[in-house]
């Protein structure tokens, strides 16, 4: 296949924005993507859209990409509708990819966008809810947190309580304590202060984190990623366009989807599975890594994700933090742009706006939370729960 | 890219299914289309799944194929869930294609599903309103009827005053007559009687058509496709691995995809630019064609696809059917499946359904209905409504 280089990224801060549209959303993104790349949108060949729930938000169900492209004027060109949950992104941007890896296209666009806050905060929660199966949804909430059932306002429990149980597991099993999760919460949250895209912009201290509001044992709200609204546009192209187009293009190294099997407790994980296909595919491992954003819906999920991701020896998640490791400064700097927990999680968004951290990092244009020198970086993005794993996981790895 | 064929395909009947879920029909659809291809469910590497409404329909709107698909035993494979109004599931055969094509993967499943009938019958009507333009729809209902404001429940006929405006257009400027339109739509009804896969499987006279309800002028309820339920499945893999597992592979000529632009009354349609594409990927044109199944979703839309895909001059698809040139027993048959209008018409299903039937004729496997000696077919899907045009339409070409 041919290589593939991204070469431009946009995107709004993630946020709560009652009076902005998902169409205003991704004007921005996308007007901030073409300017970088340094191109007009009838150079677009075609657009892969990800999005997870307007349907039930805006009731726009079908035809979401094309209703909001012909906005700002991109038309009459392939746009392909894709959902994986909070994946959605990840696996428009593999679509964009393939499509110009597998030279039908050349110049590509990859769009993420959500809108959550509704007036109705009912819609709100029914639409996060939804990406569970949701004929499982009654015995799930049952077995993680002893709740009778599950209501549609309450989908939000169950993912809280499935990521509690799954830290109360990792601390029985391998001595990790609750400081290490409120060292990753904290550690991100001053990330996220550096980044003028993240939601929450205020540095936060272990003691803070421990501090806040109890959600599920040994969650506390700062160590949970909160729900908001945003967009994010990335533009991929040849590497022969893309030479033209910049003197530093970011190449695709690895583009891998992956979704759960039933469920084995003892087989490696649904990351593990699709972090070995995609070092394969790039020719690299985990030694090579720079800088990586990984999908904190959770802190205890990015504690995992080191380990699965084989950034540390498995259960050796908690030693990580506590050395530093994962820190601005660090040896390999994880979420520099606050992750989820404080960049924000609008849902269909999140993915692409992770491949544009990375995008700037590699570039040396994340200022304040730049990671010196790096060149090489890769995005894990999860998606939906299903039979107790994620459904869908994608990840992406680049380099310049 | 890599040559792709078709190896096997199933559906299940179209029809009213109120005690069968989606995950039911679904389950039908890939068993046969597994059968048929000789492979067991482990050989899939990858899936592709097109569905429009379940989001509103059953409050699954996220995850819906990985849902789906682990209660028949598939999972740990990159899953992509698309959608594309009526074009849902032949878009996500684009993208099985395009994985097998690229070099990707080898073996990918495309499933099209969908439940439309509800209990509660207002929330289908909003689920198919879905895929227009909603902040255009109150606009659109009044220019095309002169309603005042087109209600969740008025969505249905927001779509058929658009093809009945359509209809009348054809007629004025080319003498069309409604005795042609009735004419198509006793062709679909008199070849459904010959599908047991048809959800109407009653031969219809034109003077039965014209005798039909009117909708709006000149469309009959015979004019309109029926909604439904149901479920489609075809697998693609390689053209090596099909010459293994069949003598009759069904090769994927030409696999595309496009949307509107700004409505341009003049410019030529979406079908006509995006059959340009499939025709010069193929290297066939009009006249290289055995048997075509287009997006009949009124007799009138069969009529226009007619002149935009070649089959005839502009303005002479009216004689093309007086002919009885796209009859079965004709020079050209058009939908022998009974099309939208007769085998039904559930949306995220329609698509694959069309690639079904289309593999059948060319291996000389579709019984009572058969085109005799058919070597080179087309299938037409086209989704939403955008400024007054299809949103997305996708035209494929295959052959033995």
């Amino acid at each position: 296949m041919r290589e593939v280089a991204v070469v431009g990224a946009g995107m709004t801060r993630f946020g709560k924005y009652i009076d902005r549209s998902m169409k205003d959303l991704a004007r921005e993104a996308v007007d901030h993507a073409l300017r970088t790349a340094g191109i007009e949108p009838q150079a677009l060949q075609a657009a892969a859209v990800g999005n997870a729930v307007a349907g039930l938000i805006t009731g726009q169900e079908c035809i979401r990409g094309q209703v909001v492209l012909r906005e700002m004027g991109i038309g009459g060109i392939p746009v392909i509708n894709t959902e994986n949950a909070c994946a959605s992104s990840s696996t428009a941007f593999h679509l964009a990819w393939l499509y110009v890896a597998s030279g039908m296209y050349d110049t590509v666009l990859a769009l993420g966008m959500e809108k959550l806050f509704h007036a109705e905060k009912r819609r709100t929660f029914e639409a996060i809810g939804s990406a569970i199966d949701l004929e499982q949804a009654d015995a799930f909430a049952r077995e993680m947190s002893g709740e009778q059932s599950v209501g549609a306002g309450q989908s939000r429990s169950v993912f809280m309580d499935y990521y509690a149980n799954l830290a109360r597991r990792h601390m029985a099993e391998y001595g990790t304590t609750k400081e290490h999760y409120a060292g990753i919460a904290a550690k991100n949250h001053t990330n996220g202060s550096l980044n003028p895209h993240a939601q929450y912009q205020t540095p936060r201290t272990v003691e803070e984190v421990l501090a806040a509001p109890l959600i599920a044992e040994p969650l506390t709200r700062m160590m949970c990623s909160p729900i908001g609204d945003g967009a994010a546009a990335v533009i991929v192209t040849t590497a022969a366009k893309a030479r033209q187009l910049t003197s530093t293009p970011v190449f695709v190294r690895a583009s891998t989807l992956g979704s759960s099997q039933e469920h084995d407790p003892h087989a490696p994980g649904i990351v593990a599975k699709v972090a070995a296909k995609a070092y394969a595919m790039a020719g690299l491992g985990p030694d090579d890594l720079d800088v990586v954003e990984v999908h904190d819906a959770t802190a205890p999920a990015e504690l995992l994700v080191y380990e699965e991701l084989g950034l540390c020896e498995p259960g050796r998640g908690g030693q990580l933090v506590a050395d530093g490791v994962t820190s601005l400064g660090g040896r390999l700097p994880v979420n520099p742009s606050g992750g989820l927990l404080a960049k924000g999680h609008p849902v269909g968004a999140t993915g692409v706006a992770q491949i544009a951290e990375i995008f700037w990092q590699l570039r040396g244009q994340a200022d304040q939370r730049q990671v010196p020198g790096a060149r090489v970086g890769l995005t894990e993005n999860g998606g939906g729960v299903l039979g107790g794993e994620n459904a869908a996981a994608s990840i992406h790895i680049f380099s310049v």
